[in-house]
């Protein structure tokens, strides 16, 4: 039997205050195996610091967070685009991250029929470069109320289709419970992304119900009505044998001590298991 | 040709902080031909004295909003659900309201594959109280971001798969731009909608780019992105025919004076036509 901990992975975005200096030592002391490292994290101190940092701390880099944000209602937007998602897929690589998850992107002065267009155009640009470099893409659709400024991927369906028209072994899907956990066609489309070799990252967290705010009011596994630990079933039916990563934004959790944030995070995910 | 107000109706809740007697003179004096009336809107002043101020108005009664809320944990709460749905569709009736609007219930204690079939139960049991009221109900499916306490019906595909199954002909769906502009199969279902005779209503509003509150910060037609006017005309050319209903949540509108609330609404209309 596997040690409690051994699959959980924690986001940098989820004790945000910290730095990824921070991240890595509280991550370790608490028992955390892997970390997936957020962009923000990287920038004080840089890609080959944060790589030394990373590769002496003993946890499993599980992915880089994010690339996407696709959509532009111009060339030169998109073509921006495009060039810093090469450069996300080169500090993935660099920093050991096996994939790029990413928020695809909308705008709200692009028709969203014309967004998702723009994302298929735009992942088919980079998945060679993903390809090369030898870390995954995964899709994450957002829940349909990011529709008009984050991500015109809203389904996992749309997601999974989209890998589908794709063709590349390279490029799946990230399950983030908070986004789908809503949606009618869940089980068939976890299913679905297990059969079909897509279902490349679960995020655990949890809707609170009646969010104080659009984006960042999510709650721990079990402190609201998403269910987690049935989606994390479903995927395990459906074989998904990666790390669980808990990626949780709170105004309210990151106004804590982020040790008692992080502190909580693991009870609640050894509690949800 | 008609006058370019004859299809538009307002929902009393545009308007909340009027009494139903200042909507009816207000709306008639702004050239609105119809009225969807509240059921809070009813209350002050009873269902007999609104019945005569709506009679008196010459305003064409669209529907009555709302009835639903069926998911409850325990037998009692969704008897007393039923109980009111059948007193809704009384009052529906006494009104001259050709319709009841379901927003159908979810509950975060409740899994939301349980709520689906509360709702689908509740709906039968209700169904032939309406037909021989001769009201029809209409099923709104509601955005996501309401399928914790508001809505286990997420989808005008789940809606419309709800009403086949139902298989009767007085069952239908109310579209509101708010709740399905940014669903992938959007065209696809409202064109079914249309070929099965289940496309009942249609509710403007617009979706205004990272809302500041879930509920109560909807737009004008045309202040957002959700494209109001491509929703109705693809509602048109599935077959319908019937009033284009405003109705927009907004605290900020609210806030108003509200004949100017009103005027600026009716101009949004004309507008977005």
């Amino acid at each position: 039997m596997q040690p409690p901990l051994a699959r959980l992975s924690v986001h940098t975005i989820t004790t945000k205050p910290w730095s990824l200096r921070q991240c890595v030592d509280g991550y370790r002391a608490a028992g955390v195996a892997g970390i997936t490292v957020w962009r923000q994290a990287l920038q004080p101190q840089g890609v080959d610091e944060s790589r030394r940092m990373l590769a002496d701390s003993g946890l499993t880099v599980t992915a880089l967070c994010r690339g996407g944000f696709f959509v532009a209602p111009d060339d030169a937007g998109r073509q921006a685009a495009l060039d810093d998602n090469r450069r996300a897929i080169d500090e993935a690589r660099a920093i050991g991250a096996p994939m790029v998850v990413l928020v695809c992107g909308a705008r709200p002065e692009v028709p969203i029929a014309d967004g998702r267009r723009q994302v298929a155009e735009a992942i088919a640009a980079i998945a060679p470069h993903a390809r090369a470099a030898g870390v995954r893409l995964a899709i994450e659709p957002l829940h349909p109320m990011y529709a008009d400024t984050r991500s015109a991927i809203t389904t996992l369906r749309q997601a999974r289709l989209l890998c589908a028209a794709l063709g590349d072994a390279n490029v799946g899907v990230a399950v983030d419970v908070y986004h789908v956990w809503w949606d009618p066609d869940l089980e068939a489309e976890i299913a679905a992304l297990g059969a079909e070799r897509r279902l490349f990252a679960l995020h655990l967290c949890d809707w609170i119900p009646e969010p104080r705010h659009l984006l960042n009011d999510r709650g721990l596994p079990g402190e609201g009505c998403a269910r987690p630990r049935r989606i994390r079933a479903l995927c395990e039916s459906a074989g998904f044998a990666g790390f669980n990563e808990i990626e949780i934004f709170s105004d309210r959790r990151w106004a804590m001590d982020q040790g008692d944030n992080l502190r909580d995070t693991v009870a609640a995910y050894l509690a949800s298991g």
